[in-house]
């Protein structure tokens, strides 16, 4: 690997300056943005490197889902990695809060600063680097690649169940390395195994036509307190799920995923500490925060809005109140399956008036510790890095993991260039170009390991 | 007294353009508006009719209380009548909802518009021209009067309870005419003899120093669900308030309060539909309901907010959350009696941590039924309307009654000018001109009366 290395090495400098023109491209997908002309950027990136491109539509609804641009290359091995990613951005606002231009890239202290430069198109043009490096050292590959790259993961990824779905046989491989990934705030490599699911509502209530003089509180009903009623119905302060059935689904860790967060570093203090509390709920600590964190189900209240909200008082009894929730699902459980028992809930307890609207569902996904990939990635990353990745088996948080780990049926795991400094989403984001430079080896590395 | 009321009769006009010119005056508590030249301006409808005069400055508080005008006047028995009113009103926003503009007063369908006109400059200008009638007509009072006019009570009346206690001495009287007061929708007088006590909390909580992404939700505390959790054990869904000790201080209503409220007509089912429902809290109806709404005491969520309240979805664990409440409390409970009640309750449930901010509290007064004002009331009334009015033993709003029943030991009643569709506190605030009229032939009796 040591001639790849060396050519990565050597063309960092085009490696960044063919990051940095993808960047210019404001892809925001929340704003429809340079969609197609990102799609076609991305294209222009792979052809050279002798990919065979499409560009295409996604189906299965009336909305305007963004195009996704599909690669293949055949490589020695008829071994296929999928690599998923994604072209589109978060918007860049508030834009005074950057440093530099959010689509001006710009070097300092190394580090590469704009939207997008970490996620996701630096995932982009790390791979495309390391290809690009086996091209011209290699020649051939020693694997089959393939590029599914989605135009609008950053609003929820709309219908790629269905896309998925259509395109089995186009999208079919032995692997899928997912978009993101990177190193610990130590600079230690991590390769994760998974995501939650995700059920997101709205509850709203109406009692009465129109807002009342609270005096009418003896006669009244008053919104307010019925969703409050109903909320308190479905966590108890304990932080137990009160909904029936809700933990059925709950898929125990095995030992071995057990035994991986066991080897992860404990940041459960310094989190903590930055939320500037000194306790993290149910009091758990170190293995147990972990296992917490990434294996169990959440119910979220994220929004409260009823009645008279601004300043001093105001006697008034409520006609309507409204509560955002997200439950964050583990596998297996079902989004619309919990969706169903919630509806069931608040019926039986007396709530059939409290009337819910989906704004969002995924279902959870998780790949093996056991699986062979993750041992293959191990070694790609012992190379690029010189040290043993963490195995972290699945995030707290949400993606589009489910339609290529159960349609599909791939082993699907990221390693990546970021960092937990990297400001995805937010004003500066940034890349430290080291880090870029190991991601681009280990994307190498793993490639050659994976056709052998 | 039908000399009195002959002369009432020939200067209505005369009253009505007194009317008209005090509603001239923009006195807008909530902005501090014409304040000074409205107290002017109400001495000086004092002044002619033979009344001594002061203005005095309310003391008790650093904030910036508005003064009020006292006025005297001997007549022939040493029986004194003393008059609470306010000079202030409401702010008129929304202007555009106005058919006329608010400090405009303007006569259609012999209807009388503009900001006051009801409450509560229109019962100022009755009882000036009643008195007017007796001094014009008979020269000297039967009974001694004396005015004590307020200057903020649209604001909430701050330190009229210092003020009371102060001058104890200048207000002693034999019994208080309250300020407001009036017909039924069919016309028929009433005669209240109450109020709810209020008791304003706002309850924040706050469990973080930053809003999380909600994927926390397995090991960070969620400010939303301790507001929904702790409120929830505050009433519960049969609509018992559950703070220990709440319902201690309620008086049972007296047998004679409970014929009165027998004698009322009965309007829940108008009510109930016209707020879009069928069926008031705990199904109560007829007297039932009228026993409840102006007897029993609430718990009313006024207002909610925490975290995303906007469109879609949003992925937050809020930080922050915030509960606006209030409490409609009945003699003789106390709202700092409730508040260290409230306090104890959140603690001894395990809401420490919720802090509660007061933004009100005004005691419950009510004068018995079986009060000899409530005897001589009937008979103005009797003479004024020709039919006897319903006795209300309290309304379910709160008004600052109190120090005038409790401090000064007054019976304390109102019988007015208003109506039903008065539109008070709202735009095209209005009085019937045949309402004025009659209300200020009750004023006139109820003075030839009291003398005796």
């Amino acid at each position: 690997m040591q001639d790849i290395f060396k050519y990565i090495d050597e063309h960092l400098n085009d490696s960044i300056a063919s990051l940095t023109e993808l960047c210019k491209l404001p892809a925001v997908s929340a704003q429809k943005q340079a969609i197609g002309e990102t799609a076609e950027h991305v294209v222009g990136m792979m052809r050279p490197l002798g990919f065979e491109t499409q560009i295409l539509p996604k189906t299965g609804g009336p909305d305007t889902a963004q195009p996704v641009v599909f690669a293949e290359l055949r490589g020695k091995s008829p071994k296929t990695l999928l690599f998923y990613d994604h072209y589109d951005v978060q918007p860049p606002e508030p834009l005074e809060l950057w440093t530099s231009p959010p689509f001006q890239p710009t070097l300092r202290d190394g580090k590469l600063y704009g939207r997008g430069v970490s996620d996701n198109k630096g995932n982009i043009a790390a791979r495309v680097a390391a290809i690009k490096a086996w091209r011209e050292v290699r020649g051939e590959l020693p694997c089959s690649l393939k590029f599914c790259i989605e135009g609008d993961e950053e609003i929820g990824s709309p219908h790629m169940e269905e896309f998925v779905e259509e395109h089995r046989e186009l999208l079919a491989a032995d692997a899928c390395l997912w978009e993101g990934g990177g190193v610990t705030w130590e600079g230690l490599p991590m390769v994760t195994l998974g995501v939650k699911g995700l059920l997101y509502v709205e509850l709203t209530c109406e009692t009465i036509n129109r807002d009342a003089h609270s005096s009418y509180g003896t006669v009244l009903p008053n919104a307010a307190w019925r969703l409050v009623w109903a909320l308190s119905t479905v966590k108890s302060p304990d932080e137990r799920i009160q909904i029936a059935g809700f933990y059925d689904g709950v898929r125990p860790p095995t030992p071995e995923e057990r035994a991986a967060i066991e080897a992860m570093p404990q940041e459960d203090a310094e989190t903590l500490k930055s939320f500037g509390i000194g306790k993290a709920l149910a009091g758990v600590t170190g293995v147990d925060y972990i296992a917490r964190h990434l294996f169990e189900p959440t119910a979220t209240i994220d929004g409260l809005s009823s009645g008279y909200e601004g300043e001093g008082p105001k006697t008034v009894l409520p006609a309507r109140a409204m509560a955002k929730m997200d439950f964050r699902l583990v596998p297996d459980q079902d989004p619309d399956d919990i969706l169903a028992k919630l509806r069931r809930h608040l019926d039986s307890h007396g709530f059939a008036d409290i009337e819910l609207k989906t704004l969002g569902g995924e279902r959870p996904a998780r790949t093996p510790v056991t699986d062979p990939l993750v041992a293959v990635m191990r070694e790609a990353i012992r190379d690029a890095y010189g040290s043993e990745p963490f195995i972290v088996p699945a995030m707290a948080g949400t993606g589009p993991l489910y339609p290529f780990v159960a349609i599909l049926g791939l082993p699907t795991a990221d390693c990546g260039i970021g960092y937990p400094d990297a400001h995805i989403h937010a004003p500066d984001e940034n890349i430290r170009i080291e880090d870029f430079l190991r991601g681009t080896k280990a994307i190498a590395a793993l490639i050659g390991r994976f056709g052998k």
